[in-house]
C-alpha cells in the first residue's frame, strides 16, 4: 500500500424524506444563494421543497447551471453573490451543479482573475464560502468530495480543480429525487461511476487488499444494479444503491493508497470541450480502447478484474483479459450508452482534433505510469473510431 | 437501505514514517498531554518519536492507561490536564488509549460527576478537549470514530459512550509501529476487527448492497491477512492491509444504512469486566454460539456469509450454515484465540455471574430485533461454555 493522507468532512443525511434537514445545516442567519441546472428541479417540486425546509432564511434562485458548467454563467453567480453579500450556497442538482457551486464558492472570495483558480488546479484557493448539496442525480461524486471541473467555453477547455475548502459541509442524498430523471442521465450516472472506480483500480498491483476489494464491490454493485434503474425506475433500493455507490466512488475512500490513472478521463475531457458530447459518453468511448491499448502495464490488474468482478476463468491469459474488456464494452452499449466516436458522428478529424487539445493543455505524461504521450493517447483515439 | 446520517472528520495520515506530521497537526503553542499505555511505547522508541516531533512544544506524559482502560486510572490524567490547563491531548497506542484519550477529553471540560458521561452514553457532553492519535496497534477502529469504551473498576462496569466531539482530529498510522506487539495483541486485533464487522453485517437483508459488498472484503482480507501478520510479523504489506482494514470496520461506514446487531460485545463486556478477559477473547467466545443460537432470524445474511466469505457452496442450507459457524471458529482458534468459556478456566458460576450483571446493566433487548432477552442470553452463555 502507498503512504497516504484521507480527510471527509462532508456530512450525508441520506433517505428519503431528509431535505427537510436543511433547517439544521444552514444557518438560521443565512442569506442563500440556490443553484440549480434546469427546469426539472421546479418541475418535480424539489426546488419548492428546499424552498419550504430554508424557511424564513432570505434566498436567492440561480437556475441554469449546465451539464458541463461554465466559468460565463457561473461567473454571473460570482457577480450576484458579491454584490447581494450572500454567504452560503445551497446546489440543488447532480454533478454539474455542485461543481460549479463549488467554483462559486471559491470564485466569490478570490482576489485574482478567477479562471485562475482552474489553472492552478485550486492549490491557491485561500477561502471559500460554505456550502452544502441537495443530490438529485447519483453519478459524479461531486456531493463528497472536494474536487470540480469546469468548462470555458471561450477557450474549449474543461479543467479540474481541488481545494478541502470546497469540500460541501452537507450532502442531502434523497434517492427519490432521482426517479424522474430521463434514462440517459441515469445511465451515464452509471457508466460515470463505473469509471471512476477503474481509474483509481485497474492499474498495477500494490497489495492494496481493502481498497481492491471495495472498488470490486462498487464495480459489482453497478453490474447489478445499473440495468435494474433502466427497467425499474421507481425502484427504491436500487436507486439508494446507485446513489451510495456513486458517492463512494469517487469521495477519495478507495484511491487512498493506490496508484489512479485518470488517463480516460482527461482525453474524454478534450472530446466534451470540443463537441459536447456527455462526460459519461466520451468515458465509454475511451475506456475499452485505452484498457485494451494498456494490456501491459495492466496486465495484473486486468486479470484480477476478470476473475473478482465478471467470474472469468476460461481461457489463457489474453483470452480472459479481451472477454473482460469485451464485457465492459457490453455493460456500457446495454445501458444505452455508445462505446465509438463514429456512433456520436465523430471521425479520424475529432481524433487530430483532441491530439491537439491534448498537447495544448498539456496532457502529454499521463495514467498512472505517466508514460502516456501523444502517440498513446493517437493509438487510443484511433482504436476508438 | 435504510435512512442514514453519516460523518467522520478525522484526518488520517497513513504510512512508515508519518508521525513526523504532527508538527503540522498540533498547534505551535499547545500544551498537550501524551497518554500511552504500558513500557513498550518507551523500549520502541515510539514515545521518543513522538517527543521529538512535538519539538519545542510544552509536553506532560501521562502513562499506565491500561487495557479496558479504567475510570479510577483516568480520573488522575483528568485532574492533571484540569490542574496544568493542557489544551491538547495525544494518544499513543491502541484502542483502549485511544479510547482512554476520548474520555479524558470529554471529562476534563465536563462540570458534573464524569461517570455520568457513561450513564448518558455520552449524549450530554458539551465540549471536549481537541485530540489526535498516533496508532501502534490495528483493532478498535477508535483511531477514526467518535465511541469509547471505560470500565469503572469499583463498579465492575464496562459501558460506552459516542459523541462527535471526541472523533480525534488527526490519526497518524504508521504500521511499522505494529512490527514489535506480541502474537496476542495481533490476534486479538484480528478477531476484534472480524467481530466488528459481523455485528454490523450478519443482521438481515435490507438490499444494502455496498454495504454488504464492503463488510465482505473487509472479512476477506481479515481472513487472508490475519494468519499473515502472525507468521510474517514484519511483513510491511500485511501491517499495513491490517491497520487499515481495522479501522474501516469501525468507522461508521459499512455500518451506515444497515440494521446492526452488537450483542456479542454487550455479553462479551460483562465477561471482561468480571474476569478480566481480553475483549477479543469475549468476542471469540461469544460470536459462534451466538450464530447458531441466531441462524432463523439471521438465517438469509448466514447464507450469504457463507457463499461469499468462505465459498461454501455444498450442501443445504443448514449444512451451509453449520460449516460457515464453524469456519468462524476455527478461524479464531488458528489466531490463537480460544473460543469456549472452559478455555479460560469458567464455567457454569461465570454464565450466572454475567447474566446478574447483564441484568444490573438493563441489557435485557439486545441485538438488531432488540429480542435477546436473559433466556437467550443464558442460551447464548451456556453455549459457549
Amino acid at each position: 500500500m502507498l503512504n497516504f493522507d484521507f480527510y471527509n468532512p462532508t456530512r450525508i443525511s441520506f433517505g428519503q424524506g431528509r431535505i427537510a434537514e436543511l433547517d439544521r445545516f444552514v444557518p438560521a442567519s443565512a442569506h442563500v444563494m440556490v443553484l440549480y441546472g434546469g427546469q426539472s428541479a421546479q418541475r418535480t417540486g424539489t426546488l419548492d421543497e428546499v424552498k419550504n425546509a430554508l424557511g424564513a432564511r432570505q434566498v436567492h434562485l440561480f437556475g441554469g447551471v449546465e451539464a458541463n458548467p461554465t466559468y460565463e454563467k457561473l461567473m454571473e453567480a460570482v457577480e450576484i453573490v458579491r454584490a447581494e453579500q450572500i454567504d452560503f450556497l445551497l446546489a440543488v442538482g447532480g454533478g454539474s451543479v455542485i461543481d460549479g457551486t463549488k467554483f462559486v464558492a471559491a470564485a466569490a472570495l478570490y482576489a485574482d482573475e478567477p479562471w485562475n483558480i482552474l489553472l492552478s488546479g485550486g492549490r491557491d484557493i485561500k477561502q471559500a464560502l460554505p456550502m452544502g448539496a441537495v443530490l438529485t442525480l447519483a453519478a459524479t461524486g461531486s456531493e463528497m468530495n472536494n474536487g470540480s471541473v469546469i468548462t470555458r467555453q471561450s477557450l474549449q477547455a474543461k479543467l479540474p480543480f481541488h481545494n478541502d475548502l470546497v469540500f460541501p459541509q452537507f450532502s442531502i442524498l434523497d434517492p427519490t429525487k432521482s426517479f424522474t430523471l430521463p434514462e440517459r442521465q441515469v445511465a451515464n450516472g452509471v457508466v460515470d461511476a463505473f469509471v471512476h472506480v477503474m481509474e483509481q483500480y485497474l492499474t498495477y498491483p500494490v497489495n492494496a487488499s481493502v481498497q481492491d476489494r471495495f472498488s470490486e464491490g462498487l464495480l459489482q454493485t453497478l453490474i447489478e444494479q445499473g440495468p435494474l434503474a433502466l427497467s425499474q425506475p421507481d425502484d427504491y433500493a436500487v436507486r439508494a444503491n446507485l446513489m451510495w455507490v456513486a458517492t463512494l466512488a469517487l469521495n477519495g475512500l478507495i484511491g487512498a493508497g493506490v496508484p489512479q490513472d485518470w488517463s480516460t478521463h482527461l482525453i474524454g475531457h478534450e472530446l466534451t470541450a470540443l463537441y459536447g458530447l456527455d462526460h459519461a459518453q466520451t468515458l465509454a468511448i475511451i475506456l475499452p480502447a485505452m484498457m485494451h491499448e494498456r494490456r501491459v502495464p495492466k496486465r495484473e490488474k486486468l486479470l484480477q478484474y476478470a476473475e473478482r468482478v465478471w467470474g472469468l476463468g476460461d481461457g489463457d491469459e489474453e483470452q480472459r483479459i479481451d472477454a473482460a474488456i469485451e464485457q465492459t464494452r457490453e455493460f456500457f452499449e446495454t445501458l444505452g450508452v455508445k462505446t465509438r466516436l463514429k456512433d456520436y458522428g465523430l471521425a479520424q478529424d475529432a481524433v487530430e482534433a483532441a491530439l491537439q487539445q491534448l498537447e495544448q493543455h498539456g496532457m502529454l505524461q499521463l495514467g498512472e505510469h505517466k508514460d502516456i504521450d501523444l502517440a498513446v493517447s493517437r493509438r487510443v483515439l484511433e482504436a476508438s473510431l
